[in-house]
């Protein structure tokens, strides 16, 4: 579960794991099944991981680092919650979805409710600007995922619009997990601007890799439902890409390749090779990358930015 | 619009309404339709009336009475959202739901993004207490509606596990939406107290009301889809009394009457007429409703304790 995340902070990462769980506690018998399928689900735990990092680099990880990262956890796997109704998707995690097991009705409230239980969480720390920069990070994340939507099927989008929604949807929430750690080690606004930039280059990078996953990778390494983004529409770096270089008779192919019923993920997967799509959503996530870890520079030797550094690489490798 | 609302604060609902629309802004041109599309539907405003009216009864409505009123409407309004999706509804208030222009998985979002930025209002009034008081209602109500969905199609619910849900998914948010606009008047605690009680009483006898309405009354007044409860197999009470009365035969009756394709609301409301069960409803309803009005008696003859009775009156009439 903790592959990714760093060794320095693996003690905390199991606080905040417990402080997760123990935020979902509900009186009702009735919910305790669907309460109990929430716990234990934290994923990889990046989020987290950069609240813990970039906080550990000005001060010793405290209870409020931890119920930090806790909360954003909690608003992380609500978004997953309602991203898997819209994707009607059947796994995550090598595990059913909400949605699979009791239908999207149900999965919607429980998202519902694991997004209000973040803000009582949120509000419990008692600090105004932590309180707005999370709930306004929650609301560019449903901007992203909105423009998501409204742009499904719409092969005109354009990468810097691409760019923009992804920023929204993914990137934000890293830059402000990062900023947030900071904060709450009080460190200086020029580092949490720094940290800030890290964050949204990262988060830049790891959406691009999670769309080439999608389409490069298998079901059984991810995980997730395969090739879901190509079947909900959902666009994706070198599918725009491909439709600003083809030629109408290439593209009326991909449009094929998609339109079928059965998608032909072999002939996407050609013709995004033959229009060098591929290789550049995969040089445009380096990029990213190698911006998150400049971001880094000033901060010197220190174990957190090893830590961050090494996350931010194993997080955005590609697959073959 | 605002037919319930008494005229002693109609300036300030306006002003309500105002600070509602503002706090959509949202600078993505291709997200103006939807966004747009919740402007101007906040309804009948009672929860808003709530906050003003009890405000109103120990200060002269201020600002923060304002943005709370607008706060609690958009955490309504992105409850009825996703009810909306749940329930499957076409209509409401005599409107196209967002679910049916957009689909499902839009009006999720939306109602996502509605409750987040509801957050950030919360967070930017700066006061812990009410920023913790309202995520928490925002739970309640959730469980209240999870609950719901889990005993859906359930005849054996029992009246007390009824009446615990509609507590928690709408009686709970009115009861604090009158502490809310006492605390923001700074009035000491026992009256707020006992406003939540009103609220509480208010909200029971509204749900209750609302039920029988669904029953009871045609598309063409309640401006929602007709029958929408019998049709998504959400228990009411008149239908769960019945199920406690009535004999082997008549029960089977009532299901056939519920089972049938094209739900047969005639048998039903005439089965549930026989089984006293209309009767048992109504009479609970207006139980609540005098228990709520007990709770202002020590309020003296203030013109805001008037408007509550009046509010609390009219907007549990029941359809004849």
């Amino acid at each position: 579960m903790l592959s990714v995340c760093p060794l320095l902070i693996a003690d905390e990462i199991v606080q905040v794991s417990d402080y997760f769980n123990s935020q979902l506690d509900c009186p009702d018998d009735r919910l305790r099944p669907f309460i109990d399928y929430l716990k234990d689900r934290q994923g990889k735990m990046l989020r987290a991981s950069c609240v813990l990092l970039t906080g550990r680099l000005f001060a010793p990880v405290a209870q409020l680092h931890i119920k930090i990262a806790g909360t954003v956890e909690m608003i992380h796997a609500a978004t997953l919650l309602h991203d898997d109704v819209i994707d009607n998707a059947a796994h995550r995690r090598h595990q059913a979805t909400a949605n699979n097991l009791w239908g999207s009705n149900f999965a919607v409230l429980l998202g519902d409710f694991l997004l209000s239980r973040a803000f009582v969480a949120v509000a419990s720390l008692q600090r105004d600007d932590i309180n707005r920069l999370l709930a306004e990070t929650a609301v560019r994340i449903c901007r992203g995922e909105m423009l998501q939507n409204a742009c499904r099927g719409d092969f005109s989008v354009s990468i810097e619009e691409y760019l923009d929604i992804i920023e929204k949807k993914t990137a934000v929430f890293f830059a402000d997990c990062c900023r947030l750690g900071a904060m709450a080690s009080g460190a200086d606004a020029k580092s949490c601007g720094r940290l800030y930039e890290f964050g949204l280059n990262f988060g830049m990078s790891f959406q691009i890799t999670d769309d080439l996953t999608d389409i490069l990778d298998t079901e059984s390494r991810t995980g997730k439902t395969a090739g879901r983004d190509r079947l909900t529409g959902t666009l994706t770096l070198p599918v725009i890409h491909a439709f600003g270089v083809l030629d109408s008779k290439a593209k009326s192919e991909l449009l094929d390749a998609f339109d079928n019923e059965q998608i032909d993920s072999n002939r996407i997967i050609s013709i995004l090779h033959t229009s060098k799509s591929i290789d550049f959503a995969k040089s445009c996530a380096q990029q990213y990358c190698r911006k998150a870890l400049a971001a880094l520079d000033s901060f010197g030797s220190h174990p957190a930015v090893s830590a961050l550094k090494e996350m931010a690489l194993s997080a955005t490798q590609i697959p073959l």
